[in-house]
């Protein structure tokens, strides 16, 4: 099956303790597209400029990423340029040029438009709600959102909760959106307005998942060395809709492993700048770590007598 | 078999937004002696004051706590102050009167130097060190420390190392002992100076266990209500040791059991004041918490064709 994402194409300019790179291919629907093609077709509605590098994309075609729905616009792609110092948590955000992304309507196309699996990425809620309009009955609609949205529409995102599956969102954003510091009362409070599933995402101390009867946690891989942690929740949310979109099955043992899925590839991501370790995963590679993750946290509950 | 500790047994008072207590029990052989005493026998060593309520240390001796170890010296005992205002993970401290504790040092009862299991609670590493002389070859020896004792001794604290079979520290300790910013390189790094085990705590974000071959993790028990966070730290190395002392095993896979015993005695020591809620569970409480754990990780690592 496929899964439709919905989200930015842009060029990151980043710097990290140990490198830098200008203008390679980044922004929400890419790195979501890199790691989901890695198990299931993918489907991209996005924006770019007349200015973007659409030869850089190839590598992502070929592995099954169908752009018939990347607008290109008249002006300049959404550049980002960022930071990151010694804590590897924290970005440091230089520069936002949103170019042609601040005018962005999505338009799905007639053959985008029975996706089973939709990802709204990260933009204003009004448009992740109208893009619901242009959609025939999913499976699954899972969003994400962010703290700048959370400010400025906070009305309207809690209107699309009552449109939608499954939210992700970090543990930051979770306390910002519901008032609640402790995550089980934020996700409940989510829960209260429409999603079965809510997705906390704490970085580098791993994942909640909530739903109405269980809660869920995968860890993150410990990593000896995170090279660039841009675009991990979007290799996540890719890796979790992938996965799902590969198995068709949207049972709590699906999700569970879907999960894990999203931390293996949220882990790869990490790996290297850009989208360029996760060009690398196959199914093998990725099968090796989601055994790993069964390593890190495998245990047998007896009792001693 | 038995597990001796070696710590403080002190008197707290607690502000938390639920509620405050006065000159209640605490210290960390208190809390780990509340948690061990569920699992085995366990052998305290320490030292109170002519003022110590020593009546209310019953209930822990009525639970297999022996405190022929428990020193008695004229002065005032150990008392701290602490508050926790809205986010709960951090202790401010208001008040420390060492008393007693002060010019404590360790003598270890004749009956209890061959405990199999000892527990170094969080004293002057040269005190640590000292008991070690006092012990007869322990299966098991672990040790914890604490930010103040990493500043002022850190070569006595390495030195210890090269003594102990196992180190607990939270993730800030681990960084500053180590210098290393990634928990992996600073597990290692204590590995390379003696210990074959290294337990890294990150409160509400789980523990780390390392060994040379193998990464374990266990997340922290997804609370609605954390009620008072002090002594978990203590509790959770009481879980641990405790089901290490019950089971005389320490597999690879006993060790793992072990990590989740004593993630499960740390959830229960924040849901009420002081050792109150650690008083109250026994074996079948703790062990439908430790299949709640399993319930929270467990996984099937099937791919879908």
């Amino acid at each position: 099956m496929s899964v439709l994402v919905v989200g930015s194409v842009a060029l990151d300019s980043v710097e990290t303790p140990f490198g830098r790179v200008d203008d390679v291919l980044g922004g929400s629907a890419t790195f979501f597209s890199a790691s989901a093609s890695v198990l299931s077709r993918v489907l991209v509605v996005g924006v770019v400029g007349d200015d973007y590098p659409v030869e850089l994309l190839k590598p992502l075609e070929q592995r099954g990423v169908d752009f018939a729905g990347l607008e290109r616009a008249k002006g300049s792609s959404f550049r980002w340029r960022g930071r990151y110092r010694h804590d590897l948590n924290v970005a440091e955000t230089l520069e936002t040029q949103l170019g042609v992304f601040s005018n962005f309507r999505p338009k799905i196309p007639p053959q985008f438009r029975k996706a089973p699996f939709v990802f709204l990425g990260n933009i204003d809620p009004r448009l992740q709600l109208d893009v619901l309009t242009q959609v025939e009955k999913p499976t699954l609609v899972v969003c994400d959102t962010m703290n700048f949205w959370i400010e400025s529409r906070r009305p309207d995102i809690v209107k699309l909760l009552g449109h939608v599956d499954a939210i992700t969102l970090n543990d930051g954003e979770a306390r910002q959106l519901t008032d609640h510091n402790n995550l089980v009362k934020a996700a409940k409070w989510i829960m209260s307005k429409g999603p079965s599933l809510v997705i906390i995402k704490k970085g580098e101390h791993g994942a909640f998942m909530f739903t109405p009867r269980t809660v869920f946690f995968a860890p993150a891989f410990p990593l000896e060395e995170v090279f660039d942690p841009t675009g991990a929740g979007d290799a996540f949310a890719g890796g979790f809709m992938g996965y799902l979109a590969r198995s068709g099955d949207i049972s709590d043992a699906s999700l569970r492993r879907a999960v894990i899925y999203g931390s293996a590839m949220g882990s790869f991501a990490v790996e290297k700048f850009s989208i360029d370790r996760l060009l690398e995963v196959d199914a093998s590679q990725l099968a090796a770590r989601v055994a790993e993750f069964r390593g890190l946290v495998a245990f047998q509950d007896e009792m001693p007598a």
